[in-house]
């Protein structure tokens, strides 16, 4: 049967690449960690929003699935095909339709890699907040439909604060344009927030227009280690409140910083509960917020680290954008749940999943974005074996539905995808499903667009 | 027929007060403004979200239709209710079921006051940051549902911006809740946001709960008149592109500053072009910033005017508020529209509507968010009778017309409402508006939440 869809939309798509999948195709950055794999008959390869219709009209109109897939980098397995999907390859997609630095605007197609935008932006004195953990990897596309944070979220907002307005494909390959040349836009229904963080399942979306910010003269980090989680938990709390305008409020417990200890020079340092934060604005003023937030951690921190020079920050930010990747190749294969919960309660979820990982016997680590109580909770299968891994899985299911017990949600930043589906299902309640299946049904009658993912 | 719906509803809902309209429940601000009433069989005033389920399920059942009501403040119609239609007052629902000012979140009911919130808000050393016109009119449930905006939107973002969480009550009185503890929140589909900015079509809000920011130490205003509207519109984008934070960029048009200059001790300086702006942040940074934004308008101000006193600055903001108000009063009965531009457009956008005005021999002015493209466009109606408000209204029809031109929005903060539905008719691409409608039917299959309203 893949064959067959191959060759038919080979013969359908004559101006179209479509090729059979290869290896990565069938993965996602999370799918890979929990040693799943997909299947695919075909994947296509548009090169400009008018393929995307063309596929997308061929491949309804044939009943066939679409699974849009960006960089790959997602960990909620939301790219990963199953039961011989089309995957809807969007690299191609990958120009600048403007960009005009002056207005602090960017208009995008979806398959623009992440840091490329971040880099333009940044070479004309701008700033593109959003910062998630595969820039170099993911797309902006892909940060859109996932609605993608980063640590810098905390002041900035997730990837959709930054969208003034997007074009989708939707059923039958029909184009929309939602949102506006301002952020500011009140007209109808706010479809272009629907799309945000949609997952795939209401259609493909082709291009963005960007807001962007005018970059910070100056941005210091400050580190902060506490003998005690409940020592540093209280910082957290401590912060939020005290009004000091951090850019970034970051935690890693003693689980995530223990390890990665030498590569910070803090070898030395007791393996306690660690704190990254961030200030910025002009020279002087982030010089003195950095230096209230010194001042503000040294009655409880056993160790401060805040470097000035652009090397040290520059190594600090390294050492934070691998610790998802080094505590996996430290500790094994990982499975992380994402849950978001009322920023008091950091405590009692770190603590939560230790005791979920101590009663199956596995290591786990929580770090992620303290200020808004999004925690980035891991359990490791030591063997990356297929017992282990299961284990970790059914560790991770416990994560969720403990987090519901909490008043938290299954997901901060990396979605809902394949993995937390069950989750979704056993925690949504039923008036919440239909309305959610409605509204899906509305943008794709048939259900095509990344089938079995997301929704309850 | 009336009466017997209000007997009916009277003993269908026996815990619940049911009235006879009043005149106010047949109006909104925009509404009494342009001269148009409407009808309603019934008031329903709900005390609580279980009574507002109630009497939703009881109109659902006997196919009502039902629009709700806040503080009437809106400026498009869309809390007017049409052939008989019942109104829900949410007046009724105005506790703070929560406040915790250590965490920077409140959750209050629909029918609060804005005015309380930010109050509420002040008191705690927080703030809230929108601003919308009408604070003390207006409640938190209708900014949320017309994500209402306001001059401090320009860095802050609108009502919607601050919303983490929305429980809202839906067909047949089923009540949900959309969002999470955190602003950060990726589950599903974003309905949170989606019910922000809807207008009462997809159901009705019954309470939020608001993130709140830490009030900021100082914010110092700075007025500054042009000669020109060149030499105005040039400045609005040079302060865009320049990187000075502004929380505040708004500007009044000749029209709309001449005659309201001798209130603000301006009676001298000449009828130009005006912009306020504002900045904030801590004591040194607001003087700082303040101090670069005068000189970034030194060069082409005709007058400057920079009060660092409490008294000077709330007499300031106090000029600002009452802004529209006096316009109408001085003019006439007013037809406001509240388009979008892409901010590089601002001038053309101002002189078309100036244009429209002259060839329908009406008076316009123009006010707003700047920053934003933000245009509140007013076309008055001198004697305010029957024939000139229907001038005024069909030119306010051609700035929307025009808006789409410019390729601009209908709505940055307003909403549709009554009065923009037949532009989103004219201008809706017909998949986008079957996408409208199917949308809002997967919340509302019998169209009874504000039918005729809104949608295309």
């Amino acid at each position: 049967v893949a064959g067959s869809v191959l060759g038919d939309l080979r013969r359908a798509l004559p101006g179209i690449t479509v090729a059979a999948p290869q290896a990565h195709h069938l993965h996602d950055v999370g799918s890979e960690l929990r040693g799943i794999r997909g299947s695919s008959s075909a994947v296509i390869l548009p090169r400009d929003a008018e393929q995307v219709q063309e596929a997308v009209a061929c491949c309804y109109a044939r009943d066939l699935p679409i699974v849009s897939r960006g960089g790959g980098s997602g960990l909620a397995g939301g790219a990963v095909p199953e039961g011989g999907a089309v995957v809807l390859d969007l690299s191609g997609l990958d120009r600048f339709r403007s960009f005009e630095p002056e207005q602090l605007r960017m208009h995008v197609e979806a398959g623009v890699r992440t840091s490329e935008v971040q880099r333009r932006a940044r070479e004309n004195g701008l700033l593109f907040p959003p910062d998630p953990g595969a820039a170099e990897q993911s797309t902006i596309g892909g940060n859109v439909a996932t609605n993608a944070g980063g640590p810098h979220a905390f002041r900035y907002g997730s990837t959709g604060a930054w969208v003034n307005e997007i074009e989708a494909v939707i059923a039958n390959g029909e184009r929309i344009v939602v949102g506006g040349p301002s952020r500011k836009w009140v007209e109808g229904l706010d479809l272009k927030s629907l799309l945000v963080g949609s997952e795939g399942v209401l259609g493909v979306i082709t291009a963005i227009r960007l807001r962007l910010a005018p970059a910070p003269e100056a941005a210091f980090p400050v580190v902060a280690v506490f003998a005690s989680e409940q020592e540093g938990c209280a910082a957290v709390q401590g912060l939020v409140a005290s009004g000091i305008a951090c850019s970034v409020l970051d935690f890693a417990d003693a689980d995530a910083f223990g390890p990665l200890r030498d590569s910070l020079g803090a070898e030395s340092v007791p393996a306690g509960f660690l704190l990254l934060m961030e200030v910025d604005g002009s020279a002087s003023e982030a010089s003195l917020l950095r230096q209230e937030l010194l001042e503000s951690v040294a009655a409880t921190a056993v160790w401060t680290f805040a470097p000035l020079d652009q090397g040290g920050i520059r190594s600090l930010w390294r050492w934070r954008d691998e610790m998802s990747m080094r505590l996996a190749s430290i500790y094994g294969g990982k499975v992380s749940e994402d849950i978001v919960v009322p920023v008091e309660r950091l405590g009692e979820a770190i603590a939560g999943v230790r005791q979920i990982g101590r009663r199956l016997g596995l290591q786990t680590a929580c770090w992620g974005h303290a200020g808004d109580g999004n925690l980035h909770a891991a359990l490791f299968a030591a063997d990356a074996d297929a017992d282990q891994l299961a284990l970790a899985r059914s560790g991770g299911g416990e994560v969720l539905a403990m987090s519901r017990d909490l008043g938290a949600g299954l997901s901060g930043e990396h979605g809902i995808g394949l993995f937390k589906r069950e989750a979704m299902e056993s925690t949504t309640p039923p008036p919440l499903a239909a309305l959610l299946h409605g509204v899906r049904a509305a943008f794709d009658p048939k259900g095509l667009f990344n089938p079995g993912k997301v929704l309850p």
